[in-house]
């Protein structure tokens, strides 16, 4: 059970900036030798070595670094002295010129000069096996660096600073002590004594459960906020879905500012509002109809709905019958109430007739959202309509929510053997059967926070990282 | 003549590295207000505010940035202190995660809080008005950043050391020195006087000459290497002119190590050979050809010509009538004596015949370069001769090269003015012939370095930068 992942004692370097041409870069080296491998190459402007290994922890230094007698760039050096450092190592970061024709030459020159170049996510792994950050809060890093939305930021800073595993931690330490004193019983089995309060063990066990059911739960939150709240647009040809779809997109874009181009592709298909995103389902299958037959077959839609947790439909006022849209409406109604999913009817096209003679058409169907896509009209309505899911969902952005698939897992394994606990509590099971469970349930929390790891949980983890992090 | 540029004394920010995704980013804040905007955002982890005005200058430290009780990031704050920065102001570099939100967030905090946002070049510019870099400099920043070639970032390392342009400012000011005794001598007109020493004048005179046409000289060179030396592909359809790119073009990527995936965009259509870059003409005239109908016109196949400084005749050695080559070679060699262009003859496809009777039969035709770009055979021969091209023009990395027109062209009206001055001596002409003369020279010497500056000129160097440099 303890961490077997091998910790190499080399010394890393890698871009830490995103790829591509810049102002600055900022080049990072982290390991025993940092600073003996930056005194090779690190000159003042002058010629003079700089014996960085002399200068104080968390300083900056300006020069320039050569290969050889090549002037490869004038640099500013920050340096950090383990243990107070990211990683836990001596740190050297690199801001250089952000040429790629630099980086990639100062990168190569610390690699010929006894650095090794860093795989993805190695500097947060070492961050973890030097015990700086727990594992939730090391996957809490590649979070915040993904996270778009207000929502899924705030929970990655939470997770961050650490608050729900430590939490977790605190509970599971105080399990630890029941289970060794239960383990200590098994020792006297003979004598019949009872180190371990039973009742006090239920108390703690039933918080735990308690605790984790409640973070089991927020999950489905968790995942919506962290990958968008998936809505389907589903609707017949020439209905509008792709001109809602661009008129919502749109929308956003006017929304969020463009500083230096950097949002533009990444909102693609994805809108932010109040600080939750939505993620629309199968937009490339909306455009592309636009130019082709359009006939999406009864399959996908159903499909489509599937994957949504909202379902917008969109039909034309001007085109299709009450009774029609009724059977629509209750069929797609008995596909939804499995899943807990919101249906919101859109009625397009309200610029093509009277809007009072629209409303009395279809006065015997409430909660339809009258839009002109085309003219953009009353898309507001709409809106609200798909923030109304959030509020309906009771969602306190305040409180402990889980984003990530694995903890939930963790906490729903845990639970099952916190149970079986319980269960043998009530019933007077022997200590050992009781131990046994919970060193079951130890190890499924230890898997949160890390106490608990394996070779194949830090790969899985850490190589969804970048190179850099 | 002075510097009307107007200088802004508010505070700027702005991404400083790449746009995109990342381990981190930096944002860079710079002038006055830098420390008091970041005080009212800055805490400790445990929340208390941080006062960074009362740190050491060049110092890193950790905290949170707060956007009212709402945590954004942990970050690290690098500190510098007017004068002795980039900018030569007071500047805070917030080292944070590398996520977008994160970035444009962090941005928006900052100029709610009193910044502005930067516009391209303005922190070197601002640096240009403190004197920190003189104006030549400040270009070296730009092309250092886009530099691609080693001898493109050799060019502009040199040139941001002020090598270059320091050598022009000291020989400015002793013609400065010497216009001014000459202007004395106009107060004392009628008393015939010389306080300026005709024969020194002279010396210096022709000093000044003689280096401003070393370097006028230079740009031809300097430009190649900036912007990689153009190299036209042409010949018949079918001939193969497209698998020989891709085969040079793969060529290089198999050198350049891909590094973090950066440079792959960066090198099409452009190869680097011992530190020099090599552009492709009309690649795309080239790709295209192979899909289309391929008949690129005559008049097209000259402008590739007129642009090229190395062409590369290809043709089918099976397909090809001697008698039709030698008519090809000649009109081409009328062509390119005109401007000093090399001319390689490359026969391709010798895989599909013995390379003897190949050879017999252009016996008659010296120096052509026989490969087959299919099976990649002897394109090395290829790539030498193109090397070759370098040698012969007796590049030397080492002396001073000039890489920017607006220098030639400075450089060149100076010498235009010099040369009337040495005329006007030579004819002993009147001190206040000699004096405009000189002026004029002074005028456009000091234009490279920026002691003369305008603001259209300026306007058009910074705008060339971009944001966050």
């Amino acid at each position: 059970m303890s961490n077997a992942y091998k910790y190499n004692d080399d010394t890393i370097a890698a871009l830490a900036t995103p790829a591509g041409i810049g102002a600055i870069a900022v080049i990072r080296l982290s390991g025993k030798a940092s600073f003996s491998i930056l005194n090779k190459i690190f000159y003042s402007k002058s010629g003079k070595p700089i014996d960085i290994s002399k200068k104080a922890a968390n300083t900056i230094h300006f020069g320039v670094l050569k290969d050889g007698e090549t002037v490869l760039d004038e640099v500013l050096v920050s340096i950090f002295v383990a243990p107070n450092s990211y990683t836990g190592e001596d740190i050297v970061e690199i801001s250089c010129h952000g040429s790629l024709f630099i980086q990639q030459n100062i990168l190569n020159l610390l690699i010929s000069n006894g650095a090794r170049l860093a795989s993805p996510g190695e500097f947060t792994l070492r961050a973890f096996l030097n015990k700086k950050l727990d594992l939730s809060q090391a996957e809490a890093v590649a979070d915040l660096i993904s996270s778009g939305s207000f929502a899924a930021h705030n929970v990655a800073i939470k997770q961050l600073k650490g608050g729900f595993s430590s939490e977790i931690k605190d509970l599971r330490d105080k399990l630890i002590s029941f289970a060794s004193l239960i383990e200590l019983e098994l020792d006297f089995s003979e004598e019949d004594v009872e180190f371990a309060n039973r009742t006090d063990l239920k108390l703690l066990v039933n918080e735990i459960i308690k605790k984790s059911e409640n973070l089991v739960n927020s999950f489905e939150v968790g995942n919506v906020i962290k990958n968008g709240i998936p809505v389907a647009i589903i609707g017949k040809p020439n209905a509008g879905k792709s001109t809602l779809l661009n008129v919502l997109l749109n929308e956003e874009k006017a929304i969020v500012s463009d500083i230096a181009g950097t949002t533009r592709d990444v909102i693609e298909d994805v809108i932010s509002i109040n600080g939750i995103s939505f993620r629309f389902i199968d937009t490339a299958g909306i455009r592309e109809a636009k130019d082709k037959i359009e006939a999406m077959g009864i399959e996908r839609t159903y499909q489509k709905i599937a994957e949504a947790a909202v379902i917008v439909y969109i039909f034309d006022v001007n085109k299709i019958e009450i009774s029609e849209l009724k059977g629509i409406i209750s069929e797609l109604e008995k596909k939804i109430t499995e899943n807990h999913q919101k249906l919101i009817l859109v009625g397009n096209k309200i610029d093509e007739n009277s809007e009072i003679d629209i409303q009395k058409k279809f006065s015997s169907i409430p909660k339809i959202i009258y839009i002109s896509a085309k003219e953009k009209r009353n898309i507001e309505a709409l809106i609200k309509s798909l923030t109304d899911y959030i509020n309906s969902k009771n969602i306190d952005l305040n409180t402990t929510i889980i984003t990530n698939a694995r903890h939930a897992e963790a906490l729903g394994n845990s639970v099952i053997a916190l149970k079986k606990v319980i269960d043998g509590l009530n019933n007077n099971i022997t200590g050992d059967f009781i131990s046994s469970d919970i060193r079951n349930a130890l190890y499924h929390l230890g898997l949160i926070s890390g106490e608990v790891t394996t070779d194949d949980l830090l790969q899985t983890i850490f190589s969804k990282f970048c190179i850099g992090k």
